[in-house]
């Protein structure tokens, strides 16, 4: 059976193991730490540095593919594993509009997919030029390096964006900010796509997101009460992208679905659904799968690089909840004396269909540490119940 | 979190790593040899002989809880490993009539389970006042070691089973036999059952299994057409079983359903079920719950272990079947020239929603290597498609 590496030790990488153990897939991960998430339980879990190319060479070496984590992996040293022979998905050149959100924004723009209006800014005047056009606030991105919430700035007016300005503007920094018009939004979506080399593609069913300050907190499977054709036309919009920009494993194209049109139509040519963010690998988005869908995210995302036909995606269950788990405060900063293990004890007995996922990750408060799935008839209480269940996890006190 | 260590690294242990993964349950693995099927994908795995008191007692002294893949550790190396302060679930006590059918029986029929006729044999006289009574052909069985078939044998007449009571009654041989009567059964069925130490239980749905050669090759669940108050009744057999020999994690029963008693009644005091095998820890009647089940059996196992609060055991679609995948010829001795891999590929191309559990195994002719789940709406469809699956897996070429 064949081996497939992944460059990142990450919870993404640990969630790929279950997966790995149940097609007969040798994984291998490299990990920046031998603590990592991944690197606990995979067995073939070299620690090295994903920016040393010499590291990065020899562990590929080992591996029939080599697939990702994390987009932070420098470009030219993938360009470097490709020449040499390496079998890297998706391939740097698509990779790259995942790191770089201003050529993501740009490559995008090119193919008439909606967007939330955009331009790149080197200084105050051209924040100001823009804002003058797409209105205040004006959220500002680094192009590269941001997640969950880092990375991102909401600017009220220029001098809210004068220190990242400058330090775009220094060595070693972007040169420039991402510049978007903040979008009213009825609802945040998200589509997953997983294409094959050989270029077949699967969908799942367009999801609910809940972000707050910037972190996924929860997903609903599927979108509740989501018009159809909106439905159809956001899937169709991430199948162009997946096909477009030659995406192979899974992709995930988060959207903002803004309020109707003038003329009310779903999915009229005044665009109801912009794409807000791109990430070719597993993601938040998709965790609810692992419970809630015939084939999960991590298993499919196996199954595309390695160039296996798709799995089904359909839902196992009408309803399916998936809330994170964040890191609550310490023991030492108010927050309860009660630990994991016990907390999740008290779980089960409050839920007994709770899933429960935990990343093996050090408590910090706002961290990812997990996730929790519940699957049931109906949407309102699945959901009530995840995230019940996650805020236990992380208080590990009742409301 | 804690530590769970299994004894034993075939498929049982390999499926219990997702769960553990999941839970966030640290696992260790004894393992005969470092390509064991749980060896290839458990971090902490030591190789280790399980009779080697020596071997057995380093291994757990890592263990927070030892339970284990197979029922073949000696008795007194158990019951010193629990003098010397080890948690170990279930307990020896408990064990010992997983390991000794004879014993199983004996202790069933005490407290008044439905069991086909049976005594032990020591000679063919015995055996033969055993057939005069329950008929002719008599099952025979090794009381300990004995499985998928391996340890059975069905006796037309006292000469058969000459050979293997001169085998029994030589130094190191069980001195006896097991003797049943053959039941003439309508189906098979399986009770699974998760049992913690603070007493709580949890039963899954009643199982159709179908056997050919000794060897388990179809689960369905629920068990087809199963009359509702033979289901309860078999469920009550199940969890009286498992409370009365205090077990901890999972059990399973193996039941033979017998045509109605001359009154028609289910579950009638004639005995509409009878009890055939039991084992103490995971067992393959169970594999559907991985795909089907809301909580799989290698999940309750460490809950049940570990004492956390057991999990849901309803189905995730109405109905859901399991094939398992045994090694087919190889391609020197007529079988097909093309590799697992390969076969995987094509598989999925024809059913995307079948789910390949594959154990890591050399393929040998008749081993299990792996299974395959299909869940749906009708039982008749994923039976056929998870049959189908499976006998592709094994042999490679078409019907």
């Amino acid at each position: 059976m064949p081996t497939v590496g992944i460059i990142g030790g990450g919870q993404l990488a640990r969630m790929t193991a279950p997966a790995a153990i149940a097609l007969g897939v040798r994984l291998r991960v490299l990990a920046a730490d031998p603590d990592d998430s991944a690197a606990q339980v995979v067995v073939d879990a070299p620690v090295g540095d994903y920016r040393d190319a010499a590291a990065v060479t020899a562990f590929a070496q080992g591996c029939d593919v080599v697939t990702f984590d994390h987009e932070h992996v420098p470009m030219p040293l993938l360009e470097d594993l490709v020449a040499g022979g390496a079998v890297v998905r998706p391939r740097p050149q698509a990779l790259r509009l995942a790191q770089d959100k201003a050529a993501m924004r740009a490559c995008l723009t090119s193919l008439d997919v909606p967007c939330p209006r955009w331009a790149t800014v080197r200084d105050k005047a051209e924040l100001a030029g823009f804002a003058a056009e797409a209105g205040w606030p004006v959220v500002l991105k680094t192009p590269r390096g941001g997640y969950d919430g880092k990375g991102v700035l909401v600017a009220e007016n220029p001098d809210d964006a004068a220190a990242w300005l400058a330090r775009a503007g220094q060595p070693g920094g972007t040169g420039l900010l991402l510049a978007e018009e903040r979008v009213a939004f009825e609802q945040e979506l998200a589509v997953l796509i997983a294409r094959s080399p050989s270029g077949q593609a699967a969908a799942w069913p367009v999801v609910q997101t809940v972000q707050v300050d910037g972190i996924c907190r929860e997903v609903t499977a599927p979108a509740p009460g989501l018009d159809p054709g909106l439905a159809a036309e956001a899937t169709r919009i991430g199948l162009r992208i997946a096909g477009e920009l030659d995406v192979v494993g899974v992709l995930a194209v988060e959207m903002f679905q803004t309020a109707a049109g003038p003329d009310g139509a779903p999915g009229d040519a005044g665009g109801r659904v912009l794409v807000n963010e791109l990430a070719m690998r597993p993601h938040n988005s998709g965790h609810w799968g692992m419970d809630g869908a015939v084939t999960a995210q991590f298993e499919q995302h196996l199954r595309a690089v390695l160039d296996y036909p798709l799995g089904e995606t359909s839902l196992t269950a009408p309803a399916v909840a998936m809330a994170n788990v964040l890191g609550g405060r310490s023991s030492a900063d108010g927050g309860s004396a009660m630990g994991i293990d016990e907390r999740v004890h008290h779980l089960f007995a409050a839920d007994p269909g709770a899933k429960v996922h935990l990343y093996g990750k050090q408590v910090r408060p706002g961290r990812k540490i997990g996730h929790v799935t519940v699957l049931g008839e109906d949407m309102t209480s699945v959901r009530a119940r995840a995230s019940a269940a996650a805020r236990w996890l992380r208080d590990g006190v009742g409301e």
